[in-house]
């Protein structure tokens, strides 16, 4: 079997993953944001690509039941319930709720996995559950990082590396999956929360005042679901 | 100032890289073979996409002076007059001719980062040059790694590394470069020859019987040649 790490989605052509495992992959902070709204009792997550889509969803589905979220360069787009913070998701505010997602590179990626027999959303927050699951599954495994913009994203990377770190022992590594492992290897010795912090994406919420979410996305294994993307739903996959 | 890794050319979108210094890399085999050819005392090696203007290019310039040169699935393509392994380009064969050179992604790669002020080629055997002759210039650097055919090449990315490793205390680095530094610290620890070899396309030239390229084209600071791409040209930078 093999583990192979798309670094960067626009990189990648179309996707002919059928028969795989995808794991999507955005620590910053799509994926992070999708774990935390599940396990705070989100109905499911839908993501979509434009805030337009998301609108008209939320119009269709009725204002009672939906909340729509996601970001645009960080910050929480106008006339949304939500931005893009974990510590948004609360268990107060989303219970019940479907949340419409909207977020500049994370609902991208998930959207461009969609075609795998298995879509699932991996982060530091639910790395022993997505590990776990996993190696249940005799499969090829592809891990899709979001990255950004077109560029690779060290936190994305390093995520992916850690899950080749903890079960790549099972499959043959790719080039980029070796690539990811490096980056997780250099991450572990700095430490999580300070290596994701001195990453591009990581500066960037620094200098527009969103710097706990750093801490808050790299809180590892604090939350023990595995989402899974079928028929444009994100919920939690019971195995 | 700025220093960045294309790990993958085709996620990069057009170039518009002017005003900087690009390094074109590609290990196994082009800018090894590239940086050979001219030790050797080619004249000039012209970069082309595909054979059939290579053939053009040779009736136009003349069989006597012209050699064509290039491959495809790493083998010599049919009618060319050498292959792509550094070990074919030796003086008696290549000095005072001019080569004109298509490969998978090297030629590729190059021809992408023809925008920039300047365009040099980097490979193991001419890192100092390569080195030396950047810190004196006082312009960001972009190195563009060939890649292989849309993905990551773990050998161009450690020699981008490499590179960063060497001059990167004078710059601001992105988290490609970042990426790029941490593979070449793993390859310095598992040995340059050694980690080449167990790359993708290492292994692809085992199998086809072209192993002893991999040694060739590891051979550190073995050539003090910085080859420039200018006006179509690719000949030795004299600086």
């Amino acid at each position: 079997m093999l583990i192979d790490v798309i670094l960067i989605p626009s990189s990648a052509g179309d996707n002919t993953q059928t028969g795989q495992i995808s794991v999507v992959v955005d620590i910053l902070r799509a994926t992070s944001t999708i774990v935390t709204a599940l396990a705070n009792q989100a109905h499911r997550v839908i993501p979509v690509l434009e805030p337009e889509e998301a609108f008209e969803l939320k119009q269709k589905l009725g204002a009672t039941d939906c909340i729509l979220g996601g970001e645009r360069k960080g910050f929480k787009i106008a006339g949304f319930d939500l931005g893009n913070s974990p510590c948004e998701y609360s268990k107060e505010k989303v219970a019940g709720k479907t949340i419409v997602l909207t977020t500049t590179n994370g609902t991208k990626a998930a959207l461009w996995a969609e075609g795998a027999s298995m879509v699932i959303f991996g982060s530091f927050l639910n790395m022993a559950a997505i590990c776990n699951y996993i190696v249940t599954c005799p499969h090829d495994v592809t891990i899709v990082c979001a990255g950004r913009q077109g560029d690779l994203s060290l936190e994305d990377t390093a995520c992916a590396g850690m899950i080749v770190s903890l079960i790549g022992s099972n499959y043959d590594l790719t080039d980029n999956a070796k690539a990811a492992l490096f980056t997780f290897e250099k991450a572990g010795q700095i430490g999580l929360t300070s290596f994701v912090g001195q990453t591009q994406h990581g500066r960037y919420l620094r200098e527009i005042g969103m710097e706990s979410d750093i801490a808050l996305c790299t809180d590892l294994n604090s939350i023990p679901v595995v989402p899974r993307l079928k028929d444009g739903d994100i919920t939690i996959l019971n195995f």
